[in-house]
């Protein structure tokens, strides 16, 4: 308990003088916690379908209210520089942190995730999943 | 208890309205502001090298320095389920939070950047990045 008290103070000290000296909450929060980072890219079947697009994304905002979400991003492509490396072709995608793996498994099993996969998979041709722990 | 505390401590600095609603703080940033994803996935040449993923995560560790990164994780594939659409075949991922597409710019000409691809691009053979945008 007494190490846990020393442990806290010493957080908060390193807080308040982050939120004094104007660093973003969120650096602080990434920097004390290791979270999985789940990250997902849709291409859709009619990729010039905005009406589709849009079905999709409304389909990925159910998705928030699962409990062992952390924060969630839902993006498009970024208009950064073509480069060969660069892979901008998907649709749309999802970027959610978890505490653990085990806030993951959660997530997939989940029934809103499950109802998503059932309404919305029929609008995209492809997917992919990058699971990263932070080191 | 110490998440609890910090969280508190943070919200009578910024947030109180948002926590007083039971929203988390990463939730409230996250629905605050819109940023870039830039997400780099590493193949290294000798995958199973552990020393030359050490030297990558070292080089990445450098990355950390330059002014435009809101926040940064740097991780390996996570030990989640193996499913077909999971790629856990990388080595090494950079997570990096821009406020915008020129802060990615930026970062991308970077003197630190250079010297990074400079020193440590020998190392992999493959690279994918996807940079979203927060919808």
């Amino acid at each position: 308990m007494a190490q846990t008290r020393r442990t806290f103070i010493a957080s908060a000290a390193v807080l308040t003088a982050g939120v004094a000296s104007g660093m973003s909450l969120t650096t602080m929060e990434t920097k004390e916690k290791k979270q999985l980072a789940h990250h997902v890219f849709f291409w859709l079947k009619n990729r010039d379908s905005k009406e589709d697009l849009n079905k999709l994304i409304e389909g990925l905002n159910t998705l928030k209210k699962i409990e062992t979400i952390r924060s969630i991003h839902i993006g498009i492509p970024a208009s950064t520089e073509k480069r060969d490396v660069v892979d901008n072709s998907y649709s749309a995608s999802e970027l959610i942190f978890f505490d653990d793996v085990e806030g993951q498994n959660t997530y997939q099993v989940h029934p809103i995730h499950k109802k998503f996969v059932e309404n919305y998979s029929h609008l995209w041709e492809k997917v992919i999943v990058y699971d990263a722990i932070d080191l």
